[in-house]
């Protein structure tokens, strides 16, 4: 399997990401900025297949229409010549000092406003670039103290306010779909929708959910200690993966941003063995751009962010190759079976199968011998986790 | 404001809490089993209103029919001697060795009808004993490696249960309501449905959805680092919060079940003021049982146990005494104004203003100054969670 | 007991604590920086004792003489005029650029001479001000990647660093000791020293021990779950603290800074204790400055900063207050007594005990009841944690 | 490089470890017990070295002479038979009531005395049976709530103990080192001594404190999110990692104890590198028992156990391979000196260099050129850890 990354692997790259500067709560930048057609012509370079961008990472935040106009064009550009597209948007309601209490749900009925017509504008932008998704991530929508936030009121804010954007692109007629994206904390003590389950709960309650889905960060979920290929998991199964920000994370810390892969290693095998083919059992892949928000590391130069940005790709790639191997090896199809995992796609109950019927066979019940389980009917899982380990280490042909 | 604890504040305990026998990961029991009757009597004695129970708590797994009945019995009598009653009853699926894998989602099939089973035959009881939830944790459902466990399979067949169970206490005439209990991890290495929101999420997809509702702990929320306060506004907002389950946790750690408000006493406070006063800005509050399911620390005998069921209510009243002096106090009125809480009530568009006013107001965005949130317009969120502070710890009149 | 700081208190605050502008991972400024005149006569005015800095906070990095020589003059002549003090001086080796590997550990061997020479320039400047402790928090000293950094070699360095400024300052006959600040991460995915264990592990390596202690803060033990007072109460054991940084952290997520007391409450309540009456048995207390280094969030304007200062000293006079009453109520002596608290104190073995004598006493093993300790000799633990927390509320008398 | 153990791999377990039952929190056993004959066969055919135990795993708590005299002749047998030896034993003063508050640390001083004398009594066993290394894991020396312990008397009566035994062991002629093993909780709140750093300082309070070294186990300090492997490289460089615990534990949360290799895999990679390589330069290597303290998960029946014993050796040998092809790697050498991790074994002061030569050494401040750090001068450390990544995966010739 070639590890060399082509467009057709959808790699898409924030322009934040590769172009982050170093800067973080303990010193300044450690390197200069980087100007977006450089940018897109080492990606392009790179094999990467799109750039995404918030609005101020294009053009500073208070920009005149001028400086604006200049630099989507000059991005324009840079994609006409490369290639590259831009698949996602999103808007910045986070670091200049208006949002210091968040955009939509800011306490401050004007900041609200303000950040609600900041994204429309980011819309149309987005429109007009041909991006499908168009993601949320409400990091300063959140509180440190339980008394300064009206839960209940903030989340009735988020929601007038997808609301109107949903009303919005539906009657421009955009070929637009909105991703949440979740986070636990930092850099407020805690974010609304603080994980991939209350952002798809919260969906359930807008005018019209079916155009809003996540858009989960590895890093996010794993800052709760959640299992992020199991929170993808139910993200598919409820028919919401609507995007996905890959990078690596270590642990219950700070946000780190590392690259993919540098994280926690066993759960990305898993990850992308669930996007790529499913899982254990098969299942819905997720076709959409695979996206890196990750930061290079503060220590590196400019070389460094080039050969991180290439090392999340190739980490990706290497994986697929793995979990390929994986799901092709014998003993590992024999090992899925003695474990049963098969198993768990059938219905419970049989076909036609009432209750009634099921309170009536003895067999399920009255004649069934738990004490069977004690000292028995072992599952085998030790054994197909490790199989698992060797095919990531390459250890098995 | 009354510290004593009567039935009118509708406190209700689990019997395996009060009756822990101290087991645990390094050592075996430290107290005595206690029988169902004594157990009902020294709660009734206490100021409590109500029992909750396992099927297994009351009589053991495998018990013949005569043993369960005769439990059953004795447990009526006791009831109707004290008036206690028992408002919630759930179902073990988690401690013999046939629940290893899981009950509802056990890659067993022949487990899975076993489970199911269980659970109807505990249905039957709750609704004799007028139990109006009936809670479902699923603590085995889960595992410790990615490829042991089809999460969309496994969604799947939680779904075809709950299903199951909704369609039959509806068919019976019963008058209850399910409550699922999230939990991130312990014993399982990642638990399915981990925290509210995924209950929540999980719950949209059910067939009646308006049956089942969630029951979250506390100290499980906080076990992945989650602010349970906002996590219980979430579950009111979407209408969710059918039962509570109170406890103290201190931070990111194996579940320690302690006495409620022993963990994050901050927190604890703003709960109890969301539970009883609708939070910043009042709301819908919570009406039905303060559920305590903790554990007296292994470290006690029984006078122990009976000093920290009691310490658990003590805490509570006091936190409710505290929150009422919070929110009556002028001072925190004049606060949360200035801190603009309230404000956040307010609809972020005006009363029938379309996107297209909107657009056209260019105080909205065009000139509105965002430079004045720099050096200003600072949201006084210390100074409120310095007054919270000091009514938490009775330091103001 | 008076609510009103004064300088007899010993409060303390960094002057990038009051003077933090904002910034952070996702924002830059919300507020302008704070000249150091206005700081020190605005803490003089609050009650606040001492001012301390990093040499950055004071003149920028890069700094000529005159503007360095300037500053200083204009500190001295705020503290002639206000009284406040200079209890403590650390050095910045963490925001500038070259600092991005570490200082003292810098896999740069030009960064750790250059690193070097800051600190000792500093530490001139630390003794002319009088300061008696020396700060070292080796923020940058650590790795994202484990082959990154050689971590035996790095603390050789760390070693070889300070054991020269234990010459220096020896040789200078300067009146000042080293307090080592542990940290686990941020911003380093991990930190060298990350708790006060490994600090206090590490100074028993040093030429001149005696000469280096440690400067714990409250969140940094908190970000790795620890038990701030008990990581305090073994500093005291080994007598090794000599400089303490009081602030709040809500459970182990990135580095909050937030007022003391606005974290975990209840460990801040012990911790008062413990500094102030020296912990359940009394014993030696601590004498030095209480420092605060925290952060006005970022959502306050220059009026928050000052409510915020001036938090932290209330809720230590507040804290201080309930630990008094605590330790003064006869129920709670009866109850430490009931717990066997003191009883800790008393030698295992008797005096003039030999092991020959103790392993003939039949009592102690042989005849001795074990089985006594099932479902009796409760420890009462819970009770006793109940008056803790009710005295913490104020809710005794 | 054969993947098959020997006992010149030096490979040890618990007899508690295979010999997990499956009890949990929240269930019983799932498996029997096993006869410690048939474990010592067994780990002896697997390739297995060494066997350990507690006294409560070969004769139960309280067993007569006889019991106990069986239990240690049939143990001594099988040995006999096999060539297995018994490198280490420890002490069980965590699972009886009796020690519900601890054991040397217990506020009851008969607990103490107690304790001790079961402490002796299993020293005699230990060397008796040739055991080298003698460790104490202290689970139960905590508490749950500040006020129930007095942290420093707790300290001091731990010293009093250990000092007694170093006193035995040496009068006895015995050849046994101590070894403490830390924990940060569970099963109680907060463990005294939670961290390899608090245990290393805690030692140097000793009076024999070379008799003394720590046990440290891998998911003991992640529970803290701690580096383990950095926390070995400061042991090993306090000379003091006197036997090691290997298993796998996925983040902050409960104990898991699940195979070697099966938690974080990058850590386990740098772990190894570092125990057989001496770490990025090289340095004093581990020689001890590589020591496995895990549990079969409570899904396996009794060939899951063997398959997880023969999986800890397995990849733990397959570590050992990969990290001697990173280390060959010429491309490897290449980049370390890039990112200039060999320079920090560099003396920062020269030879003979004192501080006067060092002020006067220009080019170390005033000349140097620190704003060549932004911008340039980029260490490569993401790189590097790309390579380590793939050396893991297997994925480079």
């Amino acid at each position: 399997m070639p590890l060399t990354p082509t467009p057709a692997d959808k790699f898409s790259f924030g322009l934040w990401t590769v172009g982050y500067n170093g800067t973080d709560p303990f010193g300044g930048p450690t390197r200069a900025d980087l100007d977006v057609v450089h940018v897109v012509e080492k990606l392009a370079e790179a094999g990467a297949y799109g750039l995404t961008f918030h609005d101020d990472d294009l053009f500073p935040f208070g920009s005149t229409d001028e400086v604006r106009d200049s630099q989507i064009s000059r991005l324009r550009g840079a994609l006409d010549a490369t290639g590259l597209v831009v698949p996602m948007v999103t808007t910045n309601l986070f670091s200049a000092p208006v949002f210091k209490d968040g955009g939509f749900t800011s306490n401050d009925r004007d900041v609200r406003r303000f950040a609600l017509r900041k994204v429309l504008r980011n819309l149309d932008l987005a429109a007009s670039l041909g991006a499908e998704t168009f993601v949320m991530w409400g990091g300063r929508e959140g509180a440190e103290y339980d008394s300064a936030k009206d839960i209940r009121q903030a989340l009735e804010r988020y929601r007038e306010a997808v609301n109107l954007l949903g009303d919005y692109v539906t009657d421009k007629g955009y070929n637009i779909r909105f991703a949440i994206e979740p986070k636990p904390n930092e850099p407020r003590g805690d974010i609304l929708l603080p994980t991939v389950g209350h952002a798809l709960a919260f969906i359930e309650t807008l005018e019209r959910p079916e155009l809003v889905g996540v858009n989960p960060e590895v890093g996010h979920e794993q800052m709760a200690g959640l299992n992020f290929a199991a929170g993808i998991a139910q993200a598919l199964y409820q028919g919401k993966l609507f995007h996905i920000d890959l990078n690596g994370q270590r642990g219950i810390k700070y946000d780190q941003d590392l690259v993919f892969g540098h994280g926690d290693l066993q759960n990305a095998f898993a990850l992308v063995d669930l996007l790529e083919n499913g899982g254990p059992n098969g299942g819905q892949t997720y076709t959409g751009p695979r996206h890196f928000d990750y930061k290079p590391s503060r220590t590196e130069d400019e070389t460094g962010v080039w050969e991180s940005a290439a090392a999340n790709m190739r980490t990706y790639l290497l994986l697929k190759e793995r979990a390929a191997a994986f799901r092709a090896d014998p003993e590992v199809q024999e090992a899925l079976a003695a474990s049963r995992v098969d198993e768990l796609s059938t219905n419970t109950l049989g076909e036609g199968e009432t209750y009634d019927d099921f309170l009536a066979d003895r067999s399920a019940y009255e004649d069934f011998d738990a004490n069977a389980y004690f000292n028995g009917k072992g599952f085998g899982f030790v054994r197909l986790q490790q199989l698992a380990l060797e095919h990531l280490m390459g250890a098995r042909g």
